[in-house]
């Protein structure tokens, strides 16, 4: 059976989507709107994109037909064109040919899966650092903050009745661990937060197991994030959730969750959706389920992690920057090479190609490469606060954090105006099929505070129907990346740049 | 980059698609053609599918247009439409609706996975030997033959320099374990058995890993069959090889290897097709990888196993046979629902309907769930030694062991005038959809021997393209499994397998 579903794209982490709970989250309350995309998912496993209703929702621009730009402004745009062409044909077809995808795949072979807190992002960051020197970019230094530090250590799942049977378990993002030697209990499966309150009871004591059927990233992410405290307030000793993704091969997806001050903490989950239909089934069939759950999780005081920056400092007006951006922190399984290394990488090489092509803009073109995002967007809330009220003047601030497959244009947070002004630059890119311009800004989860306070910001739009299969999984890898589609990625992300960083008019706000 | 790539589908076994070495494997020699699909693949991991090429490459009859039926025969045929609606309304809208899927998810989530010589298989048959009687089922009993009996046992495998990464891997069935510690050494890596017949000193005292680029099942398969022998050959220590599958979340893909009789063995195990691909990476920048692989696998002697054999024997002719068919031994991970605990299910089922419905063909209708499939055919061979030299006389033997997902009709080897009756018969299931005939008959492992003697034999059309995505991984779950495909294979294979029961004719051979 076919059945019409929506499906959140764009979101790498549980921030992006969720309405928190604790006040030092406030900021999380930032109200930003995802492209919704048509998905086909049969009752099961299979599931068939629709690329045709790709941001069907977005809100364009209602007065996209009634752009005026000025004959000087267009003209000035217009004889940008030639730069464009030669950063595309440099990246695609000169010297530059793969090397996005090689420099990803040796970040990424190199030093694995880079955890903020672990040695393994500090390491990386050290590299990035020391190539930024070696690529003479200039200013480049990092940017201090304090971030949470959580370990997933060991952990397993065993089905120990009504058989034995190992199940693939991730714990969840600031999860308690277990004691020493487990959690054996009964499992009690609900399919929403009204089942499991309608009936504290069944819930006490046990394991609570939430199966949701899969509708959309916003929907099912809550059981994520608020599924342990609100397993704990009915009396549950521990809590597993159906991993957040349409289609699994046995692979469970992690991420943060967020526990209720109010409520003590429990320890929480990840499991497959093939195993949390089988604990449905059983359930359902008026069988009993005891499971042996261990988790040596630890949440550690904060740990100071650093933003990384460099840059080309602008020609004319260096204080007026222009800002490429992705998080190089990932979770702790896969290697973080779609989430968020890929975006990571094109935001590094922006000012990288615009130094050996010696373009040198009026503007500063500047990397940051945050962390902390995984565990709540800590990064880009410091680098809001230490820039927002300093001398700097943003011209834009643009991130790649929903994947760097095939590129097709830019989501954008800005007044009608400045829309029009994008809608003019981006017709430069016709020979990328980079054109389409969507508002509001989505895929940006670092930049949202700018946003927030008026500051136009983008973010790259690409085809990522496939995202979710991948995210927070050891799945995320050099394989579910594509040469070409990073060249393209790279090519539009310096020209875009470049051009930003070049014009003579500030973009309107 | 989209190129363009054969992959043979319908196949469970490396039996059914290798050049065996050893004598005892002879039969496999047997010559059977698979259909061939088009896929379009890129150059990473992402796929899709070719609906319309499907079974592009399979040789139809080419006298269909010349088929020329008696109108008796043709009268015949057409009368049995009101039993074929019958079956059909009942399984897919009466009493029977769902309970296909039900029965399946009751078996697998009951029993797990069904390895040959495991007690879960011999529970598993025993629970179904039980149904049988319950459902009063005649004949209902098992035949009983050897099999090879592997079991995996603990395994890991590290990468341990570069940098430390615990890797997924799967035992190929039959290997040999490590010793206690395991095996350390360095990685090479080849694309294909001519790099390393070309660079043996560079295999000698190392781990062989396997990373060829996927074009075919029957290209990829070779490597997980032989790899371990050819590079014992050379002087490898052990061998591992990227999962046979064109689509990966980070899944490792197990399968029966065969060692060359004259070569000493080495351990030998799957690895995901992103481990394979890094490792070929670090290769190629030069750098060295140290792996560290531990295997518990044991074979032991062979083990006494059985065919499962129940039906509704025939009210005329009950020494003639419509044997329907699927094998209920599976791998050790997952839970075998797709290979082939859905085949087994609907072959199962056959009778079963049948008396319910009371409907009692003139010829015997016969399941045989067959078992040690996985090891090599032995359940369907043993089978073949016992019944082809009896007084029976086998109408047709099909068999279900490509998936049970949405059935459109059915493979089919005989001669011109059985295809030709065949087509007839089809031509009654325009309702299900399933009157697609495609010659040979494939996706019938366990029968190929009756199809070399030259006995008719058939297997179910249905929509597998995602196949190799779950096969012999812990993927292969009820989660692929769809309800509605389920009811819609058990009507067909009931409904199709009365009416060659119930013929005046015997299938021209």
């Amino acid at each position: 059976m076919i059945i019409k579903i929506f499906a959140i794209f764009c979101i790498t982490s549980y921030a992006k989507a969720i309405q928190p709970i604790s006040e030092e989250n406030e900021y999380f309350k930032i109200n930003f709107v995802y492209a919704i995309n048509d998905i086909n998912v049969n009752s099961t496993n299979s599931i068939s994109m629709d690329y045709s209703g790709l941001n069907s929702t977005t809100k364009i621009n209602s007065n996209e037909n009634d752009c005026k730009i000025s004959p000087e402004l267009s003209d000035e745009i217009n004889k940008y064109k030639s730069e464009v062409e030669k950063i595309i044909k440099y990246v695609l077809s000169g010297d530059f040919k793969g090397k996005t995808f090689d420099l990803l795949a040796e970040l990424t072979d190199t030093f694995g899966a880079r955890m903020t807190g672990s040695k393994e992002l500090e390491s990386s960051i050290e590299w990035l650092k020391k190539k930024s020197e070696e690529e003479n970019l200039e200013n480049v230094h990092s940017e201090y903050f304090k971030a949470p530090h959580w370990v997933r250590n060991n952990e397993s799942l065993y089905l120990v009745r009504p058989r034995r049977q190992k199940m693939s378990l991730l714990g969840l993002g600031s999860s308690v661990g277990t004691p020493n030697d487990g959690i054996w209990a009964e499992a009690f499966v609900v399919t929403n937060f009204q089942q499991l309150e309608d009936n504290p009871l069944k819930a006490k004591g046990k394991i609570v197991v939430y199966n949701p059927t899969w509708t959309s990233y916003s929907e099912m992410v809550k059981y994520r994030a608020h599924g342990a405290s609100k397993a704990a307030k009915v009396g549950a000793i521990a809590s597993l959730v159906s991993s957040v993704t349409p289609f699994s091969i046995y692979s469970p997806h992690t991420g943060w969750q967020m526990y209720d001050k109010t409520i003590h903490k429990i320890p929480t989950a990840s499991i497959t959706k093939e195993d949390a239909q089988m604990l449905q089934r059983f359930q359902d069939r008026g069988e009993t389920c005891i499971l042996h759950l261990h988790m040596g999780a630890q949440n550690f005081p904060e740990v100071t992690v650093r933003n990384l920056v460099s840059e080309v400092t602008g020609r004319d007006i260096p204080e007026e920057v222009v800002v490429v951006s992705g998080h190089l922190d990932s979770w702790d399984v896969g290697v973080g090479a779609m989430d968020d290394g890929g975006g990571s990488i094109i935001s590094w090489l922006a000012p990288v190609i615009l130094r050996k092509l010696e373009l040198k803009p009026r503007r500063t073109i500047r990397t940051v490469l945050f962390s902390g995002e995984e565990q709540g967007l800590h990064g880009g809330k410091a680098y809001f606060d230490l820039h927002s009220k300093s001398n700097e003047k943003f011209q834009i601030l643009l991130e790649s954090d929903s994947g760097t497959f095939n590129p097709f244009g830019l989501s954008f947070s800005g007044n009608n105006e400045a829309q029009c002004l994008m809608k003019e630059v981006l017709s430069l890119f016709d020979s990328l099929n980079t054109t389409k311009l969507v508002m509001p800004m989505e895929g940006g989860p670092d930049i949202i505070f700018w946003e927030k306070a008026g500051i136009p910001t983008g973010a790259l739009l690409n085809s990522n129907d496939d995202y979710f299969f991948y995210h927070h999984s050891e799945g995320d890898t050099m394989t579910v990346e594509d040469r070409e589609s990073l060249d393209k990625c790279t090519a539009f992300w310096t020209a875009l740049a470049y051009i930003l960083g070049e014009f003579n008019v500030t973009i309107p706000r």
